[in-house]
């Protein structure tokens, strides 16, 4: 393999390191807002979305360029294919944490609600999957990823209580309701955001496995 | 270029249009089930989601195929990143059209509501979004998906809209809040297949501007 495109390959993973951690820190900051009422932090997670829309844009050029100039097989192109994907879905993940930055401006501009919902636990719960599906990824590592696919129906069930709690919650005070309904928009935010850590979970077992079959796998990392 | 690869390239584009007239005629039935109250054609829609998912897992196989087999430039190499990526976003209208097939079971168990809200509207104007970005993408034109970025603008005006209407309704009927809910989800699940509908169209516009930039258009239909 020629050292060029070996190292092509490196600078490839160390985007999609950057922006998986640019991905993580946006959902972390638009949680961190939304729990301690602070807008301001949460415009921040507006402002590095444009930062890492840009990042897309680099990384789907770059993988373009890859394919055309180089003729990637195996291994090299299913870890290709798979930084596609994965690009494509931190990107939306962005979008998430950018809906859940919004509805904290909106949550702190109203007065908290009095009823506990489990949002804390399931965005505990959703950086981590996030964290581990990418590590998967940057390792070449199906046995990584797994777990991210149990984990998923933990935050599906988490998502039907909050929206019991709340539904409760806007019965007994109706008065309050777009409080609770920003309070539904960032738990279906969270499950979705835990869906796509289950795409690039799902792609990196597969980019794994089929190494595996196909006795070439080689550990970059 | 051979005689196969034009063949191979010609299935890919069929596979696509399957897979864009499934995934349009899924969110067509969801909203009709909805509209209806016909439980029955929404659990269609769960079993189509099915074949939908299966596709596109033999869509990513054949780029992927296409792409380690054939040595792809230019203009097909576009073609084939822009097939692999409408792919993923045709599966996730899929996803959207289940969740409003979900809601339109929910929806059917209870009395429906009576205050009027866009939903119909919205639903229309969405569907003729990805149909018209899918043509862009057969007739490898960007004219024609290039309105379809403006239309996505009425589908937000709208979704805004429809979130008023049923949060005054919550206001005064809040014993009806899991029907004002559903509704409320099913206008966010339109509002999502717009967005996937604009990401297509702005596939397509670059696939197809790229090639005019660098001269080297072919139309292949």
């Amino acid at each position: 393999m020629p050292r060029h495109f070996v190292q092509e390959l490196d600078v490839l993973k160390t985007n999609i390191i950057k922006m998986g951690s640019s991905a993580e820190e946006g959902v972390r900051e638009a949680i961190h807002a939304l729990l301690e009422r602070k807008p301001d932090v949460a415009r921040g997670v507006l402002e590095r979305e444009e930062r890492l829309n840009a990042l897309e844009v680099e990384i789907d050029q770059q993988v373009a360029d890859l394919l055309a100039l180089q003729q990637p097989v195996a291994s090299d192109l299913r870890f290709i294919l798979a930084a596609l994907k994965i690009n494509s879905d931190l990107e939306r993940i962005g979008d998430h944490a950018v809906n859940i930055a919004e509805s904290a401006i909106q949550y702190a501009s109203g007065a908290p609600l009095p009823v506990h919902v489990d949002i804390p636990r399931m965005a505990r719960i959703a950086q981590t999957m996030l964290r581990t599906a990418i590590d998967g990824f940057i390792h070449r590592d199906a046995t990584l990823a797994r777990p991210v696919l149990t984990d998923d129906d933990a935050i599906d069930d988490l998502n039907r209580k909050v929206l019991v709690d709340l539904v409760g919650q806007i019965r007994s005070h109706p008065e309050s309701v777009e409080q609770s309904l920003e309070l539904i928009r960032v738990s279906r935010n969270l499950e979705r955001i835990a869906d796509l850590a289950t795409n690039i979970a799902e792609d990196v077992i597969y980019m794994a496995e089929a190494q595996v079959v196909k006795h070439n796998f080689e550990r970059k990392s």
